[in-house]
């Protein structure tokens, strides 16, 4: 990081060294500098390592609509990678057609963010994993009856004896968790044009999309979504128009958390509209002026939405590359 | 044909014509010649070439949720490739959870079938396409409203235009049909044990898949169950129990069409149940004594059964590489 400071204010000054960089460095190094690309791979937790054989049955159980009462309700019903890992609908559609109070959020880089759901209740993808199983809106199945299923299937015991070779009796509620959670850590997006201008590559991003980043960051959208993910984890208050939803307030019970949500990933959002808890927001313009009025107190001009957005196209990445298991 | 019958003879005879055949033929040349091997294509129209363009679009839209009322059906969600193009449940289920009256049928090697759904009321895929996006029990949406939606999309402008070059205004109902079925003829299933047996690698199936063939045979299966696909494409009568589905008879109104349906492919019959037309039978050692007994009049020996069912898992081909399309 120092050594890329160096060199940033070498090619400022016109020294001789800018020969060594890959590209010729722009004057933006104090910009880029606030920011950080995504790695491969997340954070590992020690108790869950992120093993091959995890990460296989954890596929096969991604894609399995026999862990929902109706059997057609998959994790990949919602989470489609065929959508960014999302469902591009307002509220989540779940057991027979009804529909859910927030926006599904995607699966992508989900191991990177420090708290789980909108309201941030779970700490982490295991314990992540079997809410939406169980949720009546959901997959509306009871947690006893989706290992019943999969016990029926040859397939599985054998997936699952693999994965846990300690256990006894491996098909259990914390191994579908702890495989759930291990594939979803293998769907990253690295590689984004913007990734790949913050590794070196001055020419990843055009003119206008720098001037977004610039942007970015002088109105201080990046006091909130920072990090790999271009998320703080934290919880700050948002009240959509029409949305009674009381946010972090329901998990904590404080006065303090009501109408708080954690800030959302900024990565693929280009892919992942539409935006806000409630879905109610369809274009990445409207949502960056939204978010400029009610959380920075700031009327965005329109060059400003636009550099903004043009940037944000920017953090769209390679898609985990993906055969679709032939289910038992 | 002719040739392959007289090398069968030779060999019989002990003949040292033998060596030229890829492995060491068994006897069993008569009944090898009652079957075809599946072609990698299906005919291909006259009035609908088989375009790279369109099956490219078709494709996009086979996973297209927005051109169902809830926004979260696709072809592909009864048609889940994880699952043999199939969805494993008894009757489909579609709109608010709604179940209809029969089993979802795979699409796989759908284009071998001279009539499209359990009682053939389309002659071809193009006929069939539009059916299930308007059926209430289905995706439920109105065509018109399916085909604005699509235009909203830059991208489907351009793949329809690319797709369709002559026409001034592609997003139509036509082209839509044209193209899904397009992208459907290519799903086919070549090469599996069978067929290599069939085109003569005679190592391809163990003694009892060729007794199970032998038996197939000589009980009669093949009488319905014949050409490549396995099927006459014609309507015989069934009535599977609890069952009130008139079948052909809604279509023809001919009283000698009550309880009839179009005979189902055996290709991939492994990976494709449930069976009969309410997805009522669980196993193929089920479906073959109930076939034997009220198709052909026969109560199979368990031995029959467990061969015939043997055989049957030599018809599971290769399926379709597939990549999960980037929906706009």
């Amino acid at each position: 990081m120092i050594k890329k400071r160096l060199l940033a204010s070498a090619i400022a000054m016109g020294s001789a060294l800018a020969i060594a960089a890959p590209a010729m460095a722009d004057d933006l190094g104090n910009y880029r500098d606030r920011f950080e690309p995504l790695p491969h791979f997340p954070p590992i937790p020690a108790d869950n390592s992120l093993t091959p054989e995890q990460v296989e049955l954890g596929k096969f159980l991604f894609f399995e609509p026999r862990i929902s009462s109706s059997g057609v309700i998959s994790c990949a019903t919602c989470h489609n990678p065929a959508l960014g890992w999302a469902d591009r609908i307002p509220r989540a559609t779940g057991h027979d057609g009804q529909i859910g109070e927030r926006n599904t959020p995607t699966v992508l880089n989900s191991g990177f963010l420090e708290s789980q759901f909108w309201d941030g209740r779970e700490p982490d993808l295991e314990g992540q994993a079997l809410g939406p199983i169980e949720a009546d809106v959901e997959m509306a199945m009871d947690l006893d009856s989706a290992l019943e299923r999969l016990t029926e299937f040859d397939l599985y015991q054998e997936k699952f004896a693999r994965a846990f070779p300690d256990d006894d009796d491996p098909i259990n509620a914390d191994n579908l968790a702890h495989s759930l959670a291990s594939f979803q850590r293998t769907l990253n997006t690295p590689n984004s044009p913007f990734d790949r201008y913050l590794r070196g590559d001055m020419e990843a991003l055009n003119e206008q999309e720098k001037d977004g980043m610039v942007a970015f960051v002088d109105n201080g959208c990046i006091a909130c979504h920072s990090g790999p993910a271009l998320t703080d984890s934290n919880f700050h208050r948002i009240q959509v128009p029409g949305s009674t939803d009381v946010g972090r307030y329901e998990v904590t019970g404080d006065e303090a958390d009501m109408y708080r949500f954690r800030t959302p990933t900024l990565r693929n959002v280009a892919v992942t509209y539409p935006y806000m808890n409630t879905g109610a927001t369809e274009t990445l313009e409207e949502s960056v002026a939204i978010m400029g009025k009610e959380m920075l107190g700031r009327e965005l001009d329109e060059q400003t939405i636009d550099d903004i957005t043009a940037f944000m196209h920017t953090l769209t990445g390679e898609m985990p590359a993906l055969e679709i298991p032939a289910l038992p």
